[in-house]
């Protein structure tokens, strides 16, 4: 800093004190490129702190600064923030073009040139510095004499100004202007949506032009070695010859090819060794910067100039396969390519894609603008998104746009649909923050919010509720659920998470109910089920039917006899589950809701089951008003129902036994975890203990097999946590629901939260939704005491955590921290929560190394 | 015990090791009556442990016992366990008579003598020892030599033996009989309902006859000196000639009154020298013995013996005067006074009564087996019992009669009413000790358990629903709820309770919603008021059509409009709560419950609203539907409905100021207490305090006054009672609302708990109801969590306890050793809670003076 403070900047070479945290990755990069001896022009960085400054109002010490420059060079100023894609205000060039330079120019470049260099400045500094209004400086694309003198004068009547003419006032009004665009309210938002700090910096580059405009071949162009959707090796790039800076990448006749190429002329043909020292440079940077580059470039009168480089804008897939690529190369180890993919990014490579040859009728075409497959009913407020999420159903949320407080909204939507935005909008960087499949801009259609409808762009009226499905790579929005196909998932991907499964320290289980989830789980790698809940198991067709009969049972002989005929289904299920999943473990959770839910609601069902069950209706009513509850989250359930109708967990305790004991006949051996569910006190356990013992043994005798098991409670409640010393005594294992466990802890029923969850969040009153996110303070303090209790009663018992907060990474943090065997997540989760653990278990590493390579950000 | 382990007995005099814990409280008392210079015939005391010993099969050493006593003396075997209370086998008079002793007895005292004293013995001997069956041994009020014959030929028979001759024997099957008795299944049952631990021991004293039967004057009595029922002075008894035990107390028509009396002959004037010598005895008694005795005589000959003597049986008022009247004859210190009373007696003393003058319509008549009246919806289970009582709603619990289990079901009602038993049965003992009205052995009614209905002597049905109210004084049950009147208070009841203040240091506080309740709180001398639910005052008439209005509240102007029309009623509520509390500390709860109680629930009651408010039933429907909730206990409440309708806390803290102020101005100045509901994190509690403070100062402003408050939380959920240190920043005080609490701590609703909590006491599953007493290991770990972590941020912070635990002395002891400033109970469990506060704060004293005083029990 020791400069910062005299002057204000830095000039770039091998040795000066340039850091990603204090005058940006741009400055950075560029002293790296320098160390490489690529050809950059003479360059000059301004720190965060003076940046800060200058927006503040103070006036930068431009003479000093302008010294470090040739007099009558021109000067480009780019942003530097500590991660590229935080943004930043758009580069400023040609400053230094004033009537004199225009003179200079004009002599030696020629007119022509000369007025385009002139009036590029003249547009940007109206534009962005004097904030003029945009249409008035379009002089579409002649560069000529007219234009120039148009623009000058434009600027002069809306100034009342002449343009001025100092160099040094051009660069002080420059860097004031994109200093204060830094601190603008949309641009923080931005940032922070793509994860930057509050109190993010902005540094700034003051780079001597490369003109790429004057007589001899001169030009811009841009290029990069490997393909940004796949990953895959291949030059992409173009060259335009008298342009200067992004130039080539516009909507141009002119630009040339980078590589011969059928359909026009190269810059390989044009000038060859240019060419090939480009191509060199691209080699020198992939090894030496440990990352594949994008590099600007530009060439005057025949001379190659690298301006910038920055890390090349990649697909989540792509991000795989080029960090595989750069570990297989040798370039970076292993662990350094599992923690360049941040976890989250996954979930893009994991979603569902649309069957190629299914039907599509679509409803909506917009912007692809994060990719991926999802169906749900269409939902027009963040509000109603949630509270389906809340009960368990998908929904679509549909938007004129977003804004930040949708946030909540976009996490509990399977895909958002918007009618206005592109690629950058809020939606399309949150979605792709979410993994979310996003259509942005689909302007054809018509919202209207109050009436819960939207408009399609051929008169089609669609409802809330109403089914969709969005294709996000598409860029369509279909009627209906689409008929949906798994990805693949290719061999870079899995080699990453073979080494973030070698890197990490704790289990990644999933939650998995039926063998179709057992079989994601599996192709997901889960180190075996953390949660299987055998109720759904119950809700099936006939099954449901038996389970009514078995509610009715007058006594526990008819009950046992109706459990008796659910028993072989549920021994199959189990069996096939135990089968997918063999070689890992399986915990089960035993049955858990209150009765009534498998009682019809309404009369027409009750009419029907009095019917089928050949019972007077009044009995029917009469059953399901005694089964109905005040509270139904905090009532008899779980164990509860287990002490009270104990004919239902024998049976499961012998569906669970006797499937093991098939599957290993299958040559599948298997250890079945039988987890209690809603215990609140060591009681409760003893009981439902004693009783399965009594049918192991039961079994063991009738099968004349042994069989091992494990006996596990689920901690739901707070007293469970609180008391687990005692309930350590009796159980092999601890596997807390936090779904239930913050609902209690909270005294809030996630059904009933939605109506005001979105008030709490936003008025800071929860800083989270604690069902999204675990509460650390509240919830995870008793995740702790538990933890502890548990195992001072029983040293190295298995600990873990099952339900939603199990694939989150601040959960997963917090419970590694906190010493837990396992997390255990829905199976889409598992390859995220499998890379987050990576992460974690590779902290000590990443910061043993940080510093080696700023380019990667460790997400 | 040395005599013990030799010999098998102690010989009673002065010096003799003797313990209440070791030979029982009537061994005591006789070796203390010795030690007094009473006439006590010659005794021998055989300890627990020797009486187990020969409960179990061991031989008494019979002859060393008889060779205490002279040849040819009559003995007497009676219990003596180590409380009175708890019961024990009769006593077995004139062991030792067999031919011989008749024959002399015959010469010495006359035919008629010998032959009662052997018949006596005979009978007893048949019934209890050799068990043979009572009916044959009936012999009317004839004691002649043909009864006597018929006795001793009826032993023979059905024994196939004579009549034991032996004297030895005979005190050996006596001695055994009766060590057996104590241990049978209902000697334990019953004495465990009156507090005996379950390996209570009995001893046995052996005592030489007085016979009280010959020529001169000889005769048995019983004397005491005080008014059971009153405790006011009251020479009560009755002598009667050529009589043993307790026979003047039956139905005899030769008993003589004690004192002169117009209404027969007294043994005042038979025998005045004797009666002088008694009351001389009773007075040394009272003050040697510091307790009011009740005092068995016997004369033969002429000869004064003192027997035995035990407490005075006592009503709980009665035991109040005594107490206080020894205290302040200075015969015991005041704080002995205070330990005598156990604390749930009192209960009996604040119940209401029926009005004298009230009509009776008379439904049931029985024995009044535990005072007090209560009105009630008969339920016929203890399972109905407990749902009602979980509703709120007080119910009558009547049985053909009780048994252990349905001891929760007693816990829930208000009343017992049994079909069968006495003043010692099961239903008769519990509610007594539960402090509930209680008529038993009602034999005209007969009850239908299956039909849920019971049928008067005079024919009339009633059905489960049905209201009566027990007058437990009475023993009449009367249909419908008949009016009731307030219990005076008298002047006893006062000095002890002054007494019990004076030692108590927790404060106890009532739960008072209205003014009636106020009233109550401060005759029954509450320190102030814990916990006033201020929702309770919107479900009256007018103001519930005005909650609706503001529930219907299109925006916040409105609902602030309809808000001010509750404000002048909530204020005037305020201030006459203020004043009757006066000079003691209010503490508000700010409004709680959700907002859909407010709201009808049947379509007649929609149909109604919609009329008052002029809205479409549509729109009533869906705002119903719209507040309806999946887990009301969970749902939108307490201060999340005050943060998300700001406006209703607004509102009551102006009225709260706005009372305070013009209390203060009628001379009664306040500093109320504003206690925030369902606080789960600290921001809550940020929010709604800055808002009170902008409506504080804005009355301050309006009024021109200044005024104090103090700002609190209710903690009610886990979460809360962990981040106790955060929250402990903001506010003066926290209140443990532990009715919450429990349900939040165990997952389970207090509402849908009653389905299987009988089964889960039953079965131990939870050793006690937790929301009946307070779950120490779990919740109770959470108060002293909370209570700490307040008190490190903020030391010496008021912490209290309030809902319906806060009156059990489980409870209170547990408050009070975490360093809780106050409990807070229902109006009238504020007596006992006082008392039970000022033992706690004895318990050193009482530790210090054991033994001062061994037949004094602590409760």
């Amino acid at each position: 800093m020791r400069s910062d403070s005299k002057l204000g900047f830095t000039r770039i070479d091998r040795v000066a004190p340039i850091a990603p945290d204090t005058h940006g990755g741009r400055a950075k990069c560029l002293q790296r490129l320098i160390r490489l001896d690529l050809p950059v022009p003479r360059t000059v960085a301004l720190s965060f702190g003076v940046v800060h400054q200058i927006a503040a109002g103070k006036r930068p010490g431009t003479e000093a600064l302008l010294a470090e420059f040739g007099p009558d060079t021109l000067l480009s100023v780019r942003p530097s923030s500590q991660d590229p894609d935080w943004g930043g205000p758009g580069a400023i060039l040609n400053i230094g073009m004033n009537a004199a330079q225009h003179a200079r120019l004009t002599a030696s470049h020629g007119q022509a040139a000369a007025d385009a260099l002139y009036l590029r400045f003249v547009q940007s500094y109206a534009i962005h510095v004097a904030r003029l209004d945009p249409e008035m400086f379009e002089m579409g694309k002649a560069h000529g004499s007219a234009e120039l003198q148009a623009a000058l004068r434009a600027y002069e009547d809306e100034t009342d100004e002449p343009f001025p003419q100092d160099i040094g006032t051009q660069l002080g009004e420059v860097l004031q202007s994109m200093a204060r665009a830094w601190e603008g309210t949309s641009a923080r938002l931005l940032r922070q949506a793509r994860g930057a700090p509050a109190d993010a910096g902005l540094g700034l580059v003051v780079q001597e032009m490369a003109l790429g405009i004057g007589p001899a071949e001169s030009g811009s162009g841009v290029v990069q070695f490997i393909d940004s959707n796949t990953g895959q090796p291949k030059l992409v790039g173009r060259y335009l010859s008298q342009s200067q800076g992004r130039d080539a990448l516009g909507d141009t006749d002119g630009a040339l090819f980078l590589t011969q190429d059928a359909r026009g002329p190269s810059l390989q043909e044009k000038c060859p060794e240019i060419f090939a020292q480009l191509l060199h440079y691209g080699t020198i940077c992939r090894i030496r910067l440990r990352e594949e580059m994008q590099i600007e470039f530009s060439i005057e009168g025949g001379q190659l100039s690298v301006l910038d480089a920055v890390r090349v804008q990649r697909s989540a897939r792509a991000a795989v396969r080029i960090a595989v690529t750069l570990a297989h190369d040798g370039v970076i180890p292993e662990q350094e390519a599992v923690l360049r993919i941040p976890p989250r990014s996954l979930t893009e490579l994991l979603h569902p894609q649309i069957e190629p040859d299914a039907p599509r009728d679509v409803v909506a075409t917009g912007i692809g603008a994060s990719p991926g497959a999802a169906t749900g009913q269409i939902v027009f407020s963040s509000t109603t998104a949630q509270a389906m999420a809340a009960r368990g159903e998908a929904c679509i949320l549909v938007r004129r746009e977003t804004a930040p407080e949708d946030i909540r909204g976009m996490h509990s939507a399977a895909g958002v649909l918007t009618e206005r935005g592109g690629m950058t909008s809020h939606a399309a960087v949150i979605a792709r923050g979410l993994g979310l499949p996003c259509i942005v801009g689909a302007t054809g259609i018509k919202i209207d919010p109050a009436q819960r409808c939207l408009r399609t762009a051929d008169g089609r009226v669609l409802n809330e509720g109403d089914v969709i499905t969005l294709d996000g790579n598409a860029g369509e929005a279909l009627l209906g659920a689409a008929a949906m196909c798994e990805p693949a998932l290719d061999d870079a991907f899995n080699s990453l998470m073979g080494w973030a499964d070698d890197a990490r320290d704790i289990g990644v289980r999933a939650n998995a109910d039926t063998p179709a989830d057992a079989a994601v789980a599996r192709r997901f790698a889960a180190d075996g089920i953390g949660l299987c809940r055998t109720e759904h198991m119950f809700f099936e067709g006939e099954r449901l039917i038996v389970m009514r009969e078995m509610i009715f049972a007058d006594d526990p002989a008819d009950r046992r006899e109706t459990l008796a005929r659910l028993l072989p289904m549920q021994r199959a299920d189990l069996r096939e589950l135990f089968t997918i999943m063999a070689g890992t473990p399986v915990c089960i959770r035993l049955f858990d809701p209150p009765l009534h839910e498998f009682l019809p609601r309404e009369r027409a069902g009750m009419r029907e089951l009095a019917g089928a069950l050949d019972l007077p209706l009044s009995k029917i009513e009469r059953r399901i008003e005694a089964l109905s509850e005040f509270n139904p989250m905090l009532g008899m359930r779980g164990v509860r129902l287990g002490l009270t109708v104990p004919e239902i967990y024998d049976m499961q305790a012998r569906a669970i036994f006797e499937a093991a004991i098939e599957a290993a006949q299958d040559g599948v051996p298997v250890t079945p975890e039988i987890m209690i569910p809603l215990v609140s006190a060591m009681r409760e356990v003893e009981v439902v203990k004693a009783r399965i013992e009594a049918v192991a043994a039961a079994v063991r005798s009738e099968r004349r097999v042994d069989f091992a098991y494990q006996l596990g409670v689920m901690v739901e409640t707070p007293r469970a946590a609180l008391r687990a010393a005692d309930i350590a005594q009796h159980v092999q294992f601890l596997s807390f629901g936090t779904n239930d466990l913050t609902q209690m802890t909270y005294g809030l029923s996630r059904d009933d939260a939605g109506r005001f969850m979105h008030a709490y969040v936003k008025q800071g009153v929860y800083p989270e939704d604690p069902f999204h996110t675990l509460d650390t303070e509240g919830v995870g303090e008793l995740l702790t005491i538990g933890a502890g209790r548990a195992r001072a009663t029983r040293p190295g018992m298995t600990i873990a955590i099952c339900g939603e907060h199990g694939g989150n990474p601040e959960s997963i943090a917090f419970c590694r921290a906190a010493g837990f065997d396992y997390v255990s997540c829905s199976p889409y989760r598992v390859p995220v929560a499998r890379l987050v653990a990576a992460h974690l278990a590779l902290r000590p590493y990443a910061e043993r190394t940080a510093g080696v390579n700023p380019l990667s950000i460790i997400h």
